[in-house]
């Protein structure tokens, strides 16, 4: 609980490598993770080289971490291995539309979440790369992943050469709902936002990017309807490219 | 790391509750949970409610453990509580596409995985409910979702009332790849299947389903090519009126 309770992303690392045994315990605890069916439609990608780390820094945005840091997590929606499996078994695989890469993406985040806290654990740092969705086609070639593949989620691990404090989260009534949905309120708005808007790292942002609200860093600066949109277009390019829109009637 | 290797899903409860300390500590551990950019799009619904839980299960394919389970939490893709902050800030939010709904699936992921530990250490059982995805429809229809409100993940938790063994898994090298991916050859897979392939609970199912090929119970009975189009072709809808596809040029 504490683990989880006291999880920092960590951006800095020291360049110690990590043992293999902790390495296959992260991804042992990663293996134990529920799954759909128990088809296990998921892979995990590890990745220590540094000229492929170079690539894949290229391709996350040149976050320096991924420089940094002595490996590499991918975690993939993977029905290639499952299909291959019937077909060698004289079973028809109908495992190449849009709910496929749904249950492999959910699959391969609930491993991911499980490696997180195993690192965690053993003393490692890590931090998510929300990049990967956004660069899903860089990252295909970069790891040559095949058809009926996508990644879904990566991350660093690595001893952390920083300390940061815990970051900020709404109040657990702003995220948690009973019984059914409660929509909100521009009041109830005002109150769950109350704290984060008052940071003092909030109100620094608003002068750094020169903005009247919070909100407006996001939307006009950090996650923008045009990019949002560049990479919703791109991401659906790459499920029909690696297989996964047959969702035709039959 | 205990919680996480002894990890089972748990389909049968006591009919104790949940007391409410323990129920907001696991609330708080997924609330902790790495998300993107802090802007946490995800939603939490508590269900205990026994008239909401019947309807539940009836959507749940009525599966048992929907009734018995004291509480049942459902995790969403939440883009309406940011948006509405953004607009109530005179920012205006570009969150109405599927870049966006995937964002909002992971971080509700990681979310749901952190809960699910923290139960388990609690000594709560859960099971997660592959039913939700296929499901989606009406499942915002009983918890009364609003537009860029999407369900992708529930659970059941409560008193465990069973202690199943240790499911099978694949072993370790057939679901991690060594720096870049490694395509399976037929003696590969072979090797990767072979143990769960030799199972008596797996001949069990041969007889069970009359097959030649436990990969055919997959395919022909469990998760048919027929079943995924088409609730890839309803998910794709939901998503659609839910209102997480406008991806047009601008």
């Amino acid at each position: 609980m504490d683990t989880i309770l006291n999880h920092r992303s960590i951006r800095k690392y020291k360049s110690d490598p990590i043992p293999q045994e902790i390495l296959e315990n992260i991804l042992d605890a990663g293996i134990r993770a529920s799954n759909t069916g128990n088809m296990q439609v998921y892979s995990i990608l590890v990745t220590k080289d540094s000229l492929i780390r170079q690539k894949l820094w290229e391709a996350h945005f040149k976050q320096g971490m991924v420089l940094q840091a002595p490996v590499h997590l991918t975690f993939c929606a993977d029905f290639n291995r499952f299909s291959k499996w019937c077909k060698y078994r004289q079973a028809d695989p109908g495992y190449d539309n849009f709910l496929s890469f749904l249950t492999g993406a959910i699959d391969a985040l609930l491993a991911a979440q499980n490696c997180a806290i195993a690192a965690e654990k053993s003393g490692l740092g890590m931090c998510y790369l929300g990049t990967v969705t956004w660069m899903a086609d860089r990252i295909i070639k970069i790891l040559e992943l095949p058809k009926l593949v996508v990644p879904v989620a990566a991350f660093t691990i690595g001893y952390p050469d920083d300390n940061p404090g815990l970051t900020d989260r709404l109040p657990r009534n702003g995220v948690v709902h009973q019984e059914k949905y409660q929509d909100y309120s521009p009041s109830a708005i005002d109150k769950i936002y109350e704290v984060k808007e008052s940071l003092a790292e909030s109100l620094a942002l608003l002068k750094e990017n020169d903005k009247e609200t919070l909100a407006q860093v996001f939307t006009d600066n950090r996650y923008t309807r045009k990019d949002n949109r560049s990479f919703s277009r791109k991401f659906l390019e790459v499920l029909e490219k690696q297989g996964f829109m047959n969702n035709g009637e039959m």
